[in-house]
């Protein structure tokens, strides 16, 4: 019977094996699904996160868009605060714009395409306005290439608006 | 000396009196923003719910649209629940589709339009399968002629939705 003194042991020591490894796959998804270049990655909960504008976007992409910001965010659009502080994080969801069945003179959402997330921070991010970029689609991060059109474009269009398209919708 | 023993009565009194007029100002206040037939008001804080999902409207009415719902309305989508429960509200955003002066593609919220409300409430609204119905401009609402729209055409349309065209956007 002595050995059942051990079973406690075997037993605890199985369960931090186990810990184990899932914090450790934990941390290979986390990497995995970082974005190239910025290391940004989608953040947890942003779909409860309040509604900053929707938008349309044209052909080739014709997609119904929404832009939705963390409570940082939020607060710094309705205080017009200028630039955002670190800790704002912006995420535009996009999906293809598809009729509605139901009633015509509308588009609805279509199926999900990208989600595009912005973070904000002036000392890892200083080269690029501040802001670190990631596109992702379903869940995983577009390539390298993608991520390097990122910045150019905000620069050239957004200066202005500390480097972001997205005005809140009143 | 004596008339000032009466002092505290005089401000209770006088505070009072403020507070019934204001309390009445607010009742007035509260019925005038109703909408007919339904009685249902903008609720509060709406702007802060989740986003259930954007939508376009075509020309005329040219307006880019947000639903968004309280927290029962959300819980219900999630889990597919119809016909939605009693408290469920619904409110819809519009404003004029605005082609982005920063990005030629796209078209971005501009003028607020209206605010729809739908409110459920088997009981109350047992007329109408179980919604209130609101549509307000400017934070009043239209008249009752365009109230009685509502209903007919939300029942030919998606009765087999519990009369909510709207889908949750993935």
């Amino acid at each position: 019977m002595k050995p059942l003194y051990l079973l406690p042991c075997v037993v605890a020591a199985l369960v931090s094996l186990v810990f184990v490894m899932i914090s450790g796959a934990k941390g290979d998804t986390k990497s995995k699904d970082a974005a190239p270049i910025y290391g940004v990655t989608v953040p947890e909960g942003y779909r409860q996160w309040e509604l900053i504008a929707p938008a349309l976007e044209a052909e080739p992409l014709d997609e119904l868009r929404a832009v939705v910001g963390n409570s940082m965010a939020i607060d710094a659009y309705r205080a017009g605060t200028l630039p955002f502080p670190d800790g704002t994080v912006l995420v535009k969801l996009a999906w293809k714009q598809m009729r509605s069945t139901e009633f015509e003179p509308a588009t609805v959402p279509g199926v999900a395409t990208t989600v595009q997330v912005m973070v904000k921070d002036s000392k890892k991010y200083a080269a690029t306005g501040g802001w670190g970029f990631g596109r992702f689609i379903g869940g995983k991060p577009v390539d390298e290439a993608q991520h390097q059109t990122c910045f150019a474009c905000h620069e050239a269009r957004v200066r202005g608006h500390d480097f972001v398209f997205t005005r809140f919708a009143p």
